[in-house]
């Protein structure tokens, strides 16, 4: 059976940047761009270029990629030629060789927002869309609130539609702008908009997640025909975001009906890199990771009941819709309270820690653990502190040096210039190999800025461990997460530092006190310990 | 045109425990069943008794519900009588009216997880089933794996349910255990299951998110013909979570098809509590709330694109699929550098401040909100902050002290006892009608704890303020959030902080430093002076 081809349209940089919170810089457009366009996207919306600096400055920048590199905009307004529209010229202006204008296709909002007749909206779909066409783009029209529009008055949003297709657009596409509509509505709109003639071939999809039903909503359009679907990375987009393209890609190349009957720009090995891709998407965006993402989540492959983590261990299928390792991502049997010792060993195991089924230290250490997460730990997070508490009880944990004291001074006043200024003072007192060693260190960094307490303190842990010193060196902290949580009846702070090491390796340690400072020491003392663990560092 | 009725079952208490990350506490469950039970659910799975010491307890002190207070179980294993097994009587000693148990319908999983033959699965069904009946309980049957188990054998899978349905289950519940069945594929399964002579209205779903499609799903099998759907709040449950009732009841209550077809057992009335029990849940977990969440997430009105603003202002169904107050939320203008004057205005009206059109100061604030933004401020979630910048630019806010400096310290070290204490210090010096003030606090609370260094410095702060300490004295911090955000080539730290006050007022601040402390500090003052400009404070 020959495949059919679906596109890819990515808004990420255009409508993903309508999220709450979300604002990317220049270099960060282009470096999302690019890794779109090694994905294997057919279509990347750059921006809309004139509309703000960023988005002008990258299309100035813009990096040269295999998709179609398209700039947004909208149709030329009413009472002046497309020719003559200044919004419409900065929009052609960043030379892109694809264009896509938003126009209207619900009555209401031709009268109501835009305050114009319905044959004037008419006029500028076709006129905007001719203009582009003439200027040798490839155009795109993106019909706004086209299927709400379609429920209102059918043949007046059939009839922008058609205006568009038949002044040369490459593509319509039928937008949900309100993100309303249910998936089973938006097959039936999309059919019968094929069957008034435009062909599917030349049919869009944009979903938006208001009522949970984006992929769904895409994937019933492309049933009922269409062959364009637009989306972003994360479901990044205004509201509650736009069809989420790292679900619908994988969706679309690994599973039935889909994978027999469709094919995309994208190869299935390119998969592999999803996973990080959503995670370097995070990154620049400094949001922590969704857990349960599909196929991406930290939490996706997860197995936490008791009853499927034992089957898992005898075949991954049982409780898996698909492998892990195709989407980039790692599956997880995390600790808690629900957890068996078939947990429990499985997780050992990973940690490279053989242990029997009949050692009575496993229950010891799931009493512990449970304590310890009534207490407001959190160990499906940090594994580098639970593999620590299991060494512990294991009698696998060499006793390197013991922290004495510390104290920290953070202070803020005026300086001789009359300013503001910070500082921050830590003194920490250790033991290592019978011998008493004090460090002291400044939050000062080498520009004379102030980074704070946690930065004064783990600096002056690091300071002189003595013999290990040179096994600890290249730790550096990368993430610092803190929580209040309710441990007993006391609010207590809950953090979790992520480190990193320069053979790339990254561990996750906790920490839990009321005090923010001591949650850290806490969790800075188990990232230094864990990193001798796995140094194999001699007790000196 | 007569309705069907839905019926609605939640899991909350029991699939919704598999989250990574998730344990609740028997009080907890008991007030999320109260709260579920307020809502108008069919069912509540309470847990499964015997499995672990909480579910136990639950069903010692369950709640005296509406719903039907259901236990969950697995089915006999083989080898013994449903009445010698040892687990299912766990089960049944709860002595709930409804029992729900899961089985096999997969022959895969019957041979190899289980290790017994297919006819011996059938008969462990059976009898499970028949046993409940025989005790008077009203029985449904969880038939896990059903969508994979139906295509890899469709007559065993029928078999198997079938078996249920004529022992006397009141439901067979379709399950999606894994989570990869597209809803086109659970609609077609659905329909044949009815068509095999199970009617619908003893059919029920259960979905799993591994490919962001549960709710839809959940859909696509009520549109063929099945009559219970189940699911969790917030998408709650193992992996990527199971359906989201939180978006399913308001879509079926409130959206076309739904509405005119279908009734539930809860009141429409009811949704104006939704955003509310979500947000509730999240607290009990710790979690931050999903901003993006469908209709109950914080970002699920937000209208950030300027020409959606300026559209919204006109006409508020212009952008949105439903009225955001009908689920108990509300609509948000945020502040961010996509945002035109009109936006801005808007906010600053909803904070009081009519500003007109012309005035200079509106561009001066949006210079100053991209200037923070880029340093790594939100305003988006700090309306507090964003509120006395803007009165700051338009000469409205009076200042009511200033502080000179303060300074914290932080000691650990061993006490008296030998055992490691830490305790926390702050100085604070402010200067308050021409008076110099100097306030000392420390961090150990009524009981003895420690509270930490934030705590030491709040109450250092709120210690003296003259004559304005009347007014702050019940003001109390009840979140504190920390990320770590890039502000140009060096990370800092955003610190928000949501303050609650006696008459209910909460509100959010914002404050950024590379240093904790410090970043911690700016939020505090944001939020003592907002509470004295919200309470006409006058300078003295």
């Amino acid at each position: 059976m020959t495949k059919t081809r679906l596109h890819l349209y990515d808004t990420t940089l255009r409508d993903g940047q309508q999220t709450q919170g979300v604002q990317f810089s220049t270099p960060e457009k282009i470096r999302i761009a690019n890794a779109l366009d090694a994905l294997g996207l057919d279509y990347i919306e750059g921006g809309w270029p004139g509309a703000n600096p960023t988005d002008s400055a990258f299309f100035d920048d813009a990096p040269a990629t295999q998709a179609r590199m398209t700039a947004f905009g909208m149709t030329k307004r009413a009472g002046r030629s497309a020719e003559n529209d200044d919004v419409l010229a900065a929009v052609l202006n960043a030379n892109t060789g694809t264009v896509c204008l938003v126009g209207k296709s619900h009555d209401f909002h031709v009268t109501e927002a835009l305050g114009i007749t319905l044959p004037e909206n008419v006029e500028n779909i076709r006129a905007s869309i001719a203009h582009l066409v003439a200027q040798g783009r490839e155009a795109l029209f993106d019909a706004e609130h086209f299927f709400d529009g379609y429920k209102a008055n059918p043949d007046y949003a059939l009839e922008c539609v058609h205006a568009a297709h038949t002044a040369g657009a490459r593509w319509v596409v039928l937008c949900d702008t309100n993100g309303g509509t249910l998936p089973s509505e938006i097959a039936d709109i999309t059919a019968k908009v094929i069957a008034s003639g435009i062909p599917g071939t030349h049919v869009g999809i944009h979903t938006h997640n208001d009522t949970e039903t984006a992929v769904a909503g895409s994937l019933a359009a492309v049933e009922a025909g269409a062959r364009q679907i637009q989306g972003t990375l994360n479901g990044l987009g205004e509201r509650c975001g736009n069809a989420n393209l790292t679900t619908l890609i994988p969706t679309l190349l690994l599973k039935e009906p889909y994978k027999s009957r469709y094919t995309t720009g994208i190869a299935v090995e390119k998969l592999l890199g999803l996973t990080r891709l959503s995670r370097m998407l995070d990154d620049i965006l400094n949001r922590v990771p969704q857990r349960q993402a599909p196929y991406v989540g930290a939490s996706a492959f997860a197995h936490k009941a008791g009853l499927h983590a034992s089957a898992i261990v005898k075949n991954p299928t049982t409780y898996e819709h698909i492998d892990p390792e195709t989407v980039g991502n790692t599956r997880i049997i995390p600790m808690s309270n629900q957890a068996g010792q078939s947990n429990l060993r499985k997780r050992l195991a990973e940690a490279g820690l053989s242990v029997e089924k009949s050692d009575p230290a496993l229950a010891q250490i799931l009493d512990t653990i449970k304590e310890r997460e009534d207490q407001g730990y959190s160990f499906d997070t940090a594994q580098a502190s639970f593999e620590l508490l299991a060494r512990r009880a294991l009698g696998l944990l060499p006793e390197y040096f013991e922290v004495k004291r510390y104290k920290v001074t953070i202070e803020r006043r005026k300086n001789k210039y009359n300013q503001m200024v910070s500082l921050s003072e830590a003194m920490v007192v250790v033991k290592v190999g019978g011998e008493k060693k004090l460090s002291v260190s400044e939050s000062m960094d080498a520009t004379g800025s102030d980074r704070g307490p946690v930065n004064a303190l783990a600096k002056a842990l690091a300071k002189d461990l003595g013999p290990y010193q040179g096994l600890i060196e290249d730790i550096h902290l990368v993430d610092f997460k803190v929580r209040i949580t309710q441990g007993g009846t006391e609010a207590v702070t809950r953090v979790i530092i992520d480190s990193e090491d320069s053979n790339g390796r990254r561990w996750s340690t906790v920490g839990v006190s009321p005090n923010i400072v001591d949650a850290s020491f806490e969790a800075l003392l188990d990232a230094v310990t864990w990193k001798l663990v796995h140094e194999g560092a001699e007790v000196q």
